[in-house]
């Protein structure tokens, strides 16, 4: 017989609640939003362990020896990361709670947390580390790595060991059946009767589509989907490149749907951690101006400068610039249309 | 010379990141979902605790021998209830991450919570104390009281007998100058250059605004400003009622403009509460359907019933009914007209 | 050669940006947000396009002789379905705006709209019909009815005599494949080994998960799924709910995915359009308070009657009360999951 | 008598919902999500409409002999400013409509709309110039400027020629009385009992408020606040600056609040705008990735170089850095602090 459970034990809530230690309090300072200070931050924290939690199985879930297509492998994976993408939504909006406080009032308390930086929170660098940010990617790594301490390193680093969630995406596109499989393409005719090779016919077509000022993207084009040397030092290989842009061409397809719903997440977690950022970096703009951060960055200009580099999924979001019209598409070979779809009868 | 902070001891992560311990780890039951169903819960307490130190702040303010207009009491008021709306908005907002979590999920480890509830968060019910809501006056009383441990119900019984937010603004409302001071109205002279009590007057010019099927608001106007038995027992008694509708009809005077920020944001208050149980009861009800509560109670059906008792600033919202178009206003006297604005020169 | 298209001409915004005449300017009246009260209404109307242009595409597809699984048809009616969730997301958000119009500011122009009343919107009565609610099971038909112009009411009629989607669902639900096929059902072994009828095995099985206070459940299992006379007057059939339980039990089969999301999305828009009403009435009532509407209405009482009357999926909400724990769920047959999942080899 | 008003009418919703022509029904080409496409700019353009109709009203506000703060003139100009940051704030999220349109969706129908695009918004470009970003300070003028067609110029070069907010605002705060007036300094004794100087007291209460890497702020301060030169190609003067950091220091004081509330908003605009400019910017990116739009713009890098140099208020934004802590404000004169408060007695 299982004990009673009662609601305030189930969630501990005496650790919970019992966790908001102003230092205005012990210097004996009036700051009444340092408890706001406190509580949407661990609020946060609350989220990126929840964040880590669904990465984690995930992690899981590719390091299978075989993703069952047929069992809810790949529906968990999707449904995990729009979870996240939940999350980070709710994250984004939080920050009006933040925005209530204003600058005088944050300094009430501001120059009691010094050293002490938002930089600091290891959950967040798990988060981008899980899901493909290298340390060496990163901008600024030197500050960025001066503000851990020796323990905080290492947990970075023994993530950044394991696979992360982009490396894992290039090696399940890389399985994708079909695309470079030239059984599959039994029967193929291309668009114009004549091509025998979808890949062929494709570069055509694309080639056909493009306008005055874009001739320089076929060149992209043979680089992304066919030149080794280029990819090599990229996160997705091309043969990755070319499953991924299938699945974006015919997603209509049973098989492909979840396949696509995948790469859409990707960059939609990607879009929503950029929009924290920027949005992160309006509000401390708004709250400091132009002086230092409590851990000694430039503040504003380093958030800036970490916009661009930290987008993680950008070479897929770059495949959208190789797709033509739906009513020029080649159209798949019988054998193949089938197998993109469920037994019947 | 102060030790210097570091973000995770600052913000007690140790104790905020290991508080998560599932029912279904324990019994070796695989239910991936019951950490987001910890860590929401979690997140919405914190948020809860910020509430509440808000409230107290407001309560304090309240409480002092008098309110200096002039100085920050009633901006500070303002400010905070408009804190704990975006506060509210957000935690609406949150929903939308629990309902990534399926019914199905959701069974998981529905069983193992038997018999907590949400109805034990001791601090929602705290919340809705401070602002005013009554224990005598909530729906279901006797269930809602058999969910609480004796800790749990003394906790409330304390809240109760401090004043509340509800009855503060009662008597900050009778407190309010101008009102039925006469010397305040000298030289008023009504909408038809006769009257010379601006309540007669204006009396008559909303019974001249009400149309056919309004007949019935006239008998309601009165009791609502002039009658003590039927305001005695409500929350605001007539005096307050005359101010607050005071409020609302010159609030583009100066120093009406922070009460009448004060009173809509009361209203914001109530609404996002009623927001945030009407989407909780239309997720409950998506969630388990007709099934009994983990606590016992009838589900949706309760949570249906509370919807409407648990508005606690319905009597101004009333005070809405009561309006008239702002081009036949009664003039308020020169004399007054400078007591609501700034000294100059 | 195509004409080159220029942007205002494109949206026709002569059109859209002359169509505002505020009744106050034609009366001389100063009445500043009578704008807003026009734009804003506006936005909604072509919201209400968009969401009928949707719902026509899938009235469309459901009502092809067939609808192809391996083709994008139940995949684009997902797809159309979730954004018009999206839209009402949008639409409730938007009453924000409405809300920054303060009582005083709408009583500025108010009395000059009368009988006009936002019951006349046409559009949104359509929207409501093709999802499936009948004018005779609307709250206050009479009143309802006695709003619109002879023309609205012929639309209306037109409407209704079309299939909606809630019919349309139920008939897609009837024609699921596998449920009542023995011939899918060949080899099943049940939880016990014995049984071999799938829903005798389950009613077993949802049986032992009730708990005391959940006997009566047993009563309507029956009748929602196997009582003929029960489902005649309902919406959904017998069939169809078994049809809908199976889809929701086994959704993590690839063939079951995208009909679990599209049940899951009705649930979605029946929720924001609830929402969409419970905050318009909220609003209401803090606007006009016990005033009679523009249009004769008795305000909010009328708007809080409608909230309920007007779920249109209640009975797929309903089904989440025969879920069993997902450890516990028969095991399908080898054959059949092959025909749920897809091709290989 | 009036004539009775009815809903559809009075909304002109003949001219609303039959401006919707698709290029791909003019060729016969079946592009569902091209009307999605003509709605949500209408949308969009209506939105702008009222943020116009709004910014006029502010302006014809300011440009008053005098605006009367006894009067409810500049609570209208913040009312008003609040409620276009509620209109952009449903703007922004208005994006994620636009988001349920895949780039093959997109592309459907994009190439018929050549050469039009988004930047001949003329409406949005009114709302950017009226707020007061000149043409000559826009990013790649040259292509703007060759986007619009001659009339549309006109209509910019127009605006431009009336005060913009940006230059009305600053003008109000060289209005705003106390902060050069030495007379109402009479009886300010300074931190040190010393100074009788604010700006002298202020200026030592700031330097000793830096930390080791914020020394350059002080030849920073010198140059907002006392050096006519730097100031001269600046929007704000440095009498204006001064005014504008009084106000953001004492806005505790009830003659500061609204002008407090005014600036705040100002920025809140600022980053509505830029956080829409920043979304929209990521959602181009993901549709046409590296292609050329629809314009001949480079597409996602044009956005990208707007987004910094489209920023108004910044200058507000960076009196931020110039706050010392509330309990080392110099405390006012009693004369000062009650004239910002209001006539008792």
């Amino acid at each position: 017989m299982r004990k009673d459970v009662y609601y305030g034990e189930y969630l501990q809530l005496d650790k919970i609640l019992e966790a908001q230690l102003p230092e205005s309090d012990k210097e004996g300072i009036d700051a009444h939003d340092e408890m706001l200070f406190i509580i949407i931050h661990q609020a946060y924290e609350l989220w990126f362990k929840q964040i880590i939690h669904e990465l984690k199985s995930v992690h899981v879930i590719f390091n299978k020896n075989e993703i069952n297509d047929n069992a809810p492998d790949l529906y968990k994976v999707v449904h995990r990361l729009k979870r996240i993408a939940t999350i980070l939504d709710v994250a984004v909006h939080q920050l009006s709670i933040m925005e209530t406080m204003t600058p005088l009032d944050f300094l009430d308390f501001r120059n009691l947390l010094r050293p002490a930086s938002g930089f600091q929170s290891i959950q967040f660098k798990i988060v981008e580390a899980m899901l493909g940010l290298k340390l060496e990617n990163r901008f600024g790594k030197e500050y960025y790595v001066s503000q851990l301490n020796a323990k905080d390193k290492e947990i970075i680093r023994v993530t950044e060991e394991q696979s992360s969630v982009i490396e894992e995406v290039n090696k399940w596109l890389e399985r994708m059946p079909f695309v470079d499989d030239t059984s599959a393409w039994d029967g193929f005719k291309g668009t114009d009767d004549k091509s025998t090779n979808f890949w062929e016919d494709y570069r055509s077509a694309y080639k056909a589509s493009l306008t005055q000022g874009e001739k320089d993207n076929m060149e992209r084009f043979e680089k992304v989907f066919f030149e080794k040397e280029f990819t090599a030092d990229r996160r997705f290989s091309n043969k990755a490149n070319r499953a991924a842009l299938f699945i974006m061409l015919y997603r209509d397809y049973p098989l492909l749907q979840l396949p696509y719903q995948l790469l859409n997440l990707l960059l939609e977690i990607d879009e929503l951690m950029s929009m924290w950022r920027y949005r992160h970096m309006n509000m401390v703009h708004r709250m400091i101006g132009m002086r230092v951060g409590t851990g000694g960055s430039s503040g504003k200009d380093y958030l800036k400068s970490a916009l661009d580099k930290h987008y993680i999924f950008a070479e897929i979001a770059e495949l959208n610039s190789f797709l033509i019209e739906r009513r020029n598409l080649p159209k798949l070979p019988a054998n193949l249309e089938k197998r993109l779809g469920f037994v019947h009868g």
